[in-house]
């Protein structure tokens, strides 16, 4: 059936998520079809993807991408409107960092299905995202694992969750001393213990930062108050998180760290699709699943991430612009591990924050924390 | 609402299951009450659920229950009679053994909502009984934490289970060898460590035999063929059971040992109803949750129940009557521990199985099964 083939954008083609989203509609053409792609600066991988995919809809960051483009049988288009067209039927958020925050509002006020990977459009902007998307029709699909595993379990369920349990890895220097977390090098904070993700998210990993930003997507996107989430460090990630309903009976969603998988949910909701591709947990050869409570003192970037949740307003973008900076910062050898979470508290405190900012204060606080977080950077390190 | 108040029957109230259910009852009194209260023998316990609750209809094994009721303002009728009584909205089957199938299958016959706690009436004559639950409109939800927890998962999934993983603490005797297992006394048998249940089924899981019985009770609940029905042992009891789907997702629910979960939940479903009288996890204890495969060697029970439970026809009658005598046996101390597997085993061998039995042809075989076991352990125990 024709009307069966749904129509996607896939926005963040060219980094982790995006190949792993088309990855799984190649293994699918019968049931999904690619009208939309947009990248970054990875023109080489964009232009194979458009030559496999034929979209008719091409949005690319990289102002070369016009001559380079210039033979395909697509349209050079800007994001927001790859978001909000009317031939796409479901929208992927795969882009990194803010950059998907404009695409994700557009495809909310078309009333799309936005398959979310992108964290920051809802930590920074969660109550106007999901209000719009609430007054237009649009569904957010969470293609996190963390909170595809929420989903799934929140499936059929009458009632809201009494408390949502998000486990996290521990990332690489889980039982790091402090002492011990300041000689981390790149190299090693970018060997996450077991998922295989970009450079900006495996290092949010190590720090916690990641889980802090999924505990305030998870109240946007289910509704739960910052009190009823509950996070765990659960090394082995095979439980991907789970919920607590209000009789006390818990449900969990397991599985290999496959990112595959919660993506291919995302896409074939509500239905399941057969896919030999995908790992299956072998119960003869797991032996145990562990559990800790988080160390906040160790890894602040958590409780900094959550309470910058909870507090709202211009917080969350601030925590987010502030991360993606030093991230950055951290990657280019400029500052150390550490230093990551001190940047982000310095912005946070010198920040005056507004309650229900407008979409221009929340891009105000987010250029402010930049500044800021480059500026205290530099001036803690004398050139 | 008035209408909202579901009536119930608990068939078996004086037993572990039935005692538990009265007290979900008793902390939802808006929301049920007991209209039909089946026992045994114990009368004493009976005559004061009677009192508390005040059934319209009463049934007791006991004859000399009619003198000692006979001043309550209830009516002692038949136990199919309350099964199939038009004010009962819900059965409860929480007979033991054999004794709830007549029960059953007159619920089912009457288009009524039917917990189900006992394993025997489904292993028996589960294609009867689901076949006239479907033709007239009953509902079969299982009271079993394993199959509660499988229902539950299951709760809004479009697609039918790849797989089922029905998890099994392995009783007190789990890495015990054969050898040790022959000294195996009625009291260390009786101590289960992590579920307090009644005598039987107590027995049933130290033999592995419950957990048997559990494949056959699944296959039939859930329409999911023996070869994708996996056991595992899981010693904490915590994961109560999990689903695979077609898309290799897992879902598992939790939570601590305690049945009056999944009696609630069968009782409120679709709802869930918070009672602060169960526990709830707590993840800063929870350390770890571990997994082996089951030894079918030391613990035969298992092998030969899903045995029978795949051969189908009457061997399912034959295996539970088998155990049903060979458990008595074992609690009178007439014999070993390791009795109750052989004789069952050879109860089965001995046994000319009959396809597609009729209900007469069932409960033939549970007769011969009987006499067949008490013969082979007189026989082999000369007195």
């Amino acid at each position: 059936m024709a009307s069966r083939v749904k129509q996607l954008a896939v926005l963040g083609s060219t980094g982790s998520i995006g190949q792993q989203t088309l990855q799984v509609v190649r293994a699918f053409p019968e049931r999904f079809r690619i009208v939309g792609l947009a990248a970054g600066r990875n023109i080489n991988l964009l232009a194979r993807q458009i030559d496999e995919f034929q979209p008719r809809l091409v949005y690319c960051e990289e102002e070369r991408a016009r001559d380079i483009l210039a033979g395909a049988r697509c349209q050079l288009v800007p994001l927001e409107e790859i978001a909000r067209h009317p031939e796409v039927d479901m929208v992927v958020i795969a882009t990194s960092g803010k950059s998907g925050l404009m695409a994700t509002l557009a495809a909310a006020q078309a009333g799309k299905r936005i398959a979310i990977a992108n964290k920051e459009p809802l930590v920074m902007a969660g109550e106007i995202i999901t209000r719009e998307a609430r007054s237009n029709g649009a569904q957010l699909l969470p293609i996190d694992s963390e909170h595809s595993a929420i989903w799934q379990c929140l499936n059929g369920e009458a009632q809201p969750p009494a408390q949502i349990i998000l486990t996290a890895s521990g990332g690489p220097f889980r039982h790091y001393s402090p002492a011990e977390l300041e000689q981390v090098s790149v190299e090693q904070a970018l060997s996450h213990p077991s998922w295989q993700m970009g450079e900006k998210v495996t290092i949010d990993s190590a720090t916690l930062m990641n889980k802090g930003l999924e505990v305030t997507e998870a109240h946007w996107l289910f509704n739960v108050p910052f009190d009823h989430i509950q996070v765990i460090i659960h090394p082995q990630s095979i439980i991907h998180s789970m919920v607590e309903f209000r009789d006390g009976s818990i449900k969990a969603q397991l599985g290999y760290p496959d990112m595959r998988l919660p993506i291919q949910y995302a896409l074939s909701y509500p239905e399941r699709l057969p896919n030999p591709e995908l790992p299956r947990l072998d119960w003869s050869h797991l032996r145990e699943l562990t559990f800790e409570p988080p160390d906040f003192d160790t890894f602040p970037c958590l409780k900094l991430a959550i309470e910058a949740g909870r507090s709202g307003g211009t917080y969350p973008s601030v925590l987010c612009a502030a991360d993606e900076v030093a991230v950055a910062l951290f990657l280019s050898r400029a500052i150390k591990f550490t230093d990551i979470a001190r940047l982000v508290r310095e912005a946070l405190e010198e920040h005056e924050a507004l309650a229900q900012p407008s979409l221009e204060e929340i891009m105000a606080a987010d250029a402010w924390a930049r500044d800021k977080v480059q500026q205290l950077a530099t001036g803690s390190k004398p050139c």
